[in-house]
């Protein structure tokens, strides 16, 4: 892989700036500039407008259209997308200085800075406009409210070197394109100060109530567009004189009620104002940064892109609304369409595990809330139980691509294994009983319906594609028979291990049967899994070990991806693979394999793999430290925590890798710390070689653990007081305080 | 399978006839009432229009438009599907009575009639309508031209039993909706009995020229109308006296020039007449007979079902015209979209071997015609040399489905296995060296590029789907790789073998290159054939015999097709399969196995199929004869002839199952006569045992045979009296005149 950075952005702990505007770099700015607070996410596009290439986008968690349905097809394949969908526009402004219009693609500017501050989640862009004679220095500072999470702020001050009139025109508009097609959305009111409108196909209501203005004298006009509501200000600046301009908004969505609701937020945002709220806000991130942060002493680079990449998870998604899910690019562009992956649960869930146990509940019960959704998609495939999508907002199959939908069952797995993750890490066996228990029960219905018993007598998973998508469509894949043995068997545990009253409101619930259990326990005990004790290899699927070799170094970078470059049949038959699927259940259930086991592994199918996914090279650099291959394991790790702020894949501009930025925490956290949660919960660390040393904290059964690696030292602070135990280099310890152990 | 029969027609050796209209039957009636001539197909709609259910289809062969291009999408999957059009509606006509408007769906009728004579290629419906005080009598007539192909007839005779005035509109329009959809095409020009539009997206003109009148004192008013061209004859009629209107039509199309070209066809047309044109084409189908009859003693229902059958064949596809190929549905529906399939070389070809050689070698020049299409194919598909379509009208491939389009090789395989088939049949060697040969060379290289190595080295194809569309992605399908062997080696012996002159000009029009050769021998020779002595079976692909066992008549009546019950990703994932694949390459390559070898798949594979395809019964009857298991072979008979007569499959309203038309003529002359032409022409007949007796006439090297078979004798007549040797029960035989043996 011969990624090259694009280095655009100046390297600062805590900052990201850039101090030139790049037109043909704007989309990428945009993204990374990207502000979300769960609820909602803004793209760093720039306030006043401009000519230059922009895409305007503000999204909101869970409001999506449908698109078109697909006429005809088969059974069982969903017959339309599902896409989150740009949504109301409102920070957009119009500035004119003395009647001249002002856009960065027009008029001469100097002094221009962006910076997005990582500790306090503020966006601020400052520049001086030569216009009309007049050098006007603006300030534009936009955050979103982390804990009110309807509430969003925009502030721009002016200071002119001469008098001079402004007209300042702020927007509320629905029109905003969305990948480039003109928007869908159905004005329902255009009011002074207040926009509302819904969804076509989902009928999603969506209202913005404003209050705006200047520190100074101004006038005030109203006026309105198609889908857009607008306020223009005249201000008359006088040299010198500093005017202030501030947009409070509140958003509400969900049903017509949301008109009310969005009043009765910006009512009490009014009452606190925007410096209090400013300053709760600073205190958030504070907060947090104490809790979640984690520092890179030696390498400037990794630091703030680890920063930034926990910033933006945090941003994401941290468990501030009830039904919210991880898009694979966050709130941050139309890729992908908002959609949330089995990511959420393989590659997100363990931050959460580790900063934020609440958000990571509230992300398994966004499959909670969905179970019905799962179980309709089930029936649709002719099978039992629950079925979990592969791509969805809603709960609902978005992705139409049968192959996928229908041939994958990593997301049930995956779901499954977080309840066991989320249960292993917080002990929280209410959950396990409950909810928990409950879609373990449908999980296993699907698993049993979808196997098959070969002519042999054992049992399995035909026509599947594992994690890896380039052996598209297989006979017992080992990740998805293990994963289904797996379930299979912890849900019985749970069930023989439960009390009986909470065992029988289960039971009433799911209406299990006996006979369900011991088919889960047989077919369990009857996996097929392709293990060969000799070499210690599972192979990939049935007849992957005779597939023909293709050396993945052959071939050239410009045929990347492949996707586009190659025939799409020609993809699936050869022994590339896309991404881990062997090493994946290998890290799941790290504490199920050896060391030597895992070796035998990596060196197996590492060389296979070409890392199409960006989740790939983190797993392997996880793996690779444990086997004491720490140059592979930096090599790896060498894209993760930067891989949007240099753009490695050159398509930043269409959005974040947002689960991709958990799997840099994940890189650092369970690689060279060596975190495993899937037994007890235990850290190896590590220095990399070029790192001077590392720190970062995290929360373990309610203490806030700080864990130093440096040279010679792991230094272990239980900031909490309360004694702790953890398994650090395979023995136990209490941490009651502080420890200094020797680095391994 | 539980099919039943709709009994709807009388049954007569030569007649199709319907004496009551059915509205709720009347889209079957019009797809057993098409008329064809290979360049243009009539459904059987009335003539005079109907309020009732009707799809008024006219279509010309290679006439067709593309769908609206898939967005997005793959590389090496078609965008857009081509379906051939419905075209001018030439045959349309409105009729009053004194100022009534006549109309089955209104009009009282008596002495309803509707005829096709099979002997004549003629349909008439006769019926009297009561309208004003009136009974007309009318008799409608349509023939089209199977010489001058593209001229049409129509024919109405008007009695009433008292006088009056008729009206009669008739149109020449090009707004037939298809599939429901409005009219795409773009007029060109309108006028008096004249008519020229084209198609939307290819640009294909086509021009309607016509002469029309009675016979008897008219008044006629010329008008038009969107997309249509009227002329509206007044006539008087007397009582008791008959009235004749004739329509003489010449289409053309192609370029613009298709006017001047419709124009010089209608002058010569008119030159002839309408009666010459009658008797003429009465001696044309009296000729064919006399060559291509199946006649059977006993069994009146199949006599008509298998002359049906071969009618049709000979109306799709005579090689009338070069670059004609046969659609699935021939020219009689919408279904398939005209598209041709596989099926033309592996079920269609045999039938014009051994009754009209030059029409199987222009399906093979259709082939020709289109190599640069499927070199194109292959090249789209990152392969090399030809790749023929799995489904076409152009020669480009129409399948939008990559895992049909992409994966099956059977397309390719089977032209190659027609240019054998035709040549060991014609011994037309000029052709193999020419045409043939150069196909062959890029078949060759299409099937070593897709073909890869096992890491045990021998060679094979991954990632296909054979003819058994039931297992979709498999590695090692024993018929792909079986083909491609035969292939390659037939390839290199007609390299060797011919003369240097040819080769050499071969070589200079391909590049052909001795290392290519040399690889071709050694795929061959490593091809893997996945064959077990002991049991002689053909494993159908890596793994097929340990897949999950499904009892195929556990499956209700009410889950077929599975196509549109299952899930779609359900169907692939056990060991049923949907058409003969083992079965299919042991009977394109008879002679290659032993009686005991077919026996033994037979016995293994017939259990799991389903037959959800119309082409597999016929097969499984011809096997089941070879190896003595009458009774089945008889039982997968039962649907062959009357599929479409009978509406087995309850989808004859949407056009005829052609291509299966042939597989009924398969299965008499291949299977009860045990007719084989992959090595020597021999015969081995038997006589079922619900027949008295029966005969069929098929021409080879020249000569017209008749085979007759009784319950005691095989007769085998040659009626062109030039000696013939002929395999007959294995033994060689000369033919000079009448030769009369022992039943065996």
């Amino acid at each position: 892989m011969a990624k090259t950075s694009l280095k655009h952005f100046s390297v600062n702990p805590w900052l990201v700036t850039e101090t030139e505007y790049d037109k043909d770099f704007s989309l990428v700015s945009e993204s990374i500039f990207s502000l979300g607070n769960e609820y909602m996410g803004v793209r760093g596009f720039l306030d006043e407008g401009t000519a230059y290439p922009a895409l305007n986008g503000t999204y909101f968690n869970g409001i999506y259209e449908y698109s078109k349905k697909t006429e005809g097809g088969y059974k069982g394949i969903s017959k339309r997308t599902h896409y989150m969908v740009n949504a109301v526009n409102f920070t957009d402004l119009r500035l004119s200085v003395n009647g001249v219009p002002v856009d960065m693609s027009l008029t001469p500017y100097t002094d221009y800075n962006r910076t997005l501050n990582l500790a306090t989640g503020k966006l601020t862009r400052t520049l001086i406009y030569k216009v009309d004679g007049v050098n006007l220095a603006l300030n534009f500072t936009r955050f979103l409210d982390m804990q009110k999470y309807k509430r969003a702020y925009q502030r721009v001050t002016f200071t002119a070197d001469n008098d001079c009139t402004i007209t300042l025109t702020c927007y509320l508009r629905f029109d905003g394109k969305h990948f480039g097609k003109n928007s869908r959305w159905v004005m329902v009111e255009k009011g002074k100060d207040f926009i509302m409108a819904k969804t076509r196909s989902t009928a999603q209501y969506l209202a913005c109530a404003v209050q705006s203005g200047f520190d100074t004298e101004q006038q005030i006009e109203y006026s309105a567009e198609k889908k857009v509501s607008l306020k223009t200000f005249t201000v008359n600046l006088k040299k010198g004189v500093e005017s202030v301009f501030t947009r409070l908004v509140s958003v509400s969505s969900g049903t017509k009620t949301a008109k009310e609701d969005a009043y009765n937020e910006l009512k009490l945002q009014a009452e606190e104002g925007y410096d209090k709220a400013s300053l709760r806000n600073d205190l958030y991130w504070q907060d947090f940064w104490n809790k979640s942060d984690i520092e890179i002493v030696g390498d400037d680079d990794n630091q703030q892109g680890i920063r930034f990449c926990i910033f933006q998870l945090q941003q994401t998604y941290h468990g501030a609304k009830e039904g919210d899910n991880i898009g694979a690019k966050g709130l941050t562009g139309e890729a992908y369409s908002g959609n949330a992956f089995w990511d959420t649960e393989s590659y997100c869930l363990p931050y959460y595990l580790f900063n934020n146990l609440d958000g990571a509940k509230s992300l398994l019960e966004f499959r909670y809330k969905t179970l019905e959704a799962a179980k309709q998609r089930a029936k649709d495939l002719d099978l039992q139980g629950a079925c979990y999508p592969i791509a969805t907002i809603s709960g609902e199959e978005a992705c139409t691509l049968w192959q996928h939908a229908s041939l994958q069952m990593q997301p049930s797995t995956a779901v499954a294994y977080g309840i066991y993750h989320y249960y292993n890490v917080s002990g929280d066996s209410d959950y396990l009983y409950t909810h928990g228990g409950e879609m373990l029960i449908e999980i296993c219905r699907y698993l049993l319906s979808r196997g098959q018993w070969s002519k042999r007598g054992d049992f399995g998973y035909y026509c599947v594609m594992g994690p890896d998508e380039f052996q598209m469509m297989v006979n017992h894949n080992t990740y998805t028979n293990f994963m289904a043995k797996k379930t299979f068997l912890f849900t019985l545990e749970v069930l023989d291990n439960m009390p009986k009253d909470k065992l029988d409101l289960l039971i009433k619930k799911t209406g299990l049967q006996p006979k369900e259990k011991s088919d889960w326990l047989t077919a369990a005990k009857k996996m097929r899994i392709l293990y060969d004790e000799k070499t210690m290899l599972y192979e990939q699927h049935e007849g992957f070990f005779d597939l023909p070799h293709i050396d993945v170094d052959s071939i050239s970078d410009k045929e990347f991806p492949l996707y586009s470059h190659w025939s799409y049949d020609r993809i699936y038959r050869n022994d590339m693979i896309k991404q881990p699927d062997v090493l994946m259940f290998q890290l799941l259930y790290s504490g199920d394999f050896t060391r030597e086991c895992k070796k035998a592994n990596y060196e197996y199918y590492e060389p296979l793999c070409i890392h199409e996914s960006s989740l790939s090279p983190s797993v392997h650099s996880i793996i690779a430290t444990e086997i004491g291959k720490y140059d592979e394991a930096l090599k790896f790790f060498k894209f993760a925590t930067r891989l949007d702020l240099d753009d490695y894949n050159r398509n930043t501009k269409e959005g974040l890798h947002t689960t991709s930025i958990s799997a840099a925490w994940l890189n650092i956290v369970y690689g060279f710390a060596g975190l495993r949660s899937d037994k007890e919960i235990s850290i190896s660390p590590m220095l990399p070689k070029s790192w001077k040393s590392y720190s970062f904290k995290i929360t373990v059964k309610g203490c806030v653990v700080k864990i130093s690696v440096t040279k010679d030292n792991v230094i272990i602070e239980n900031l909490s007081k309360i004694p702790l135990n953890l398994l650090v280099y395979g023995k136990n310890l209490t941490v009651s305080d502080k420890i200094i152990l020797k680095n391994q």
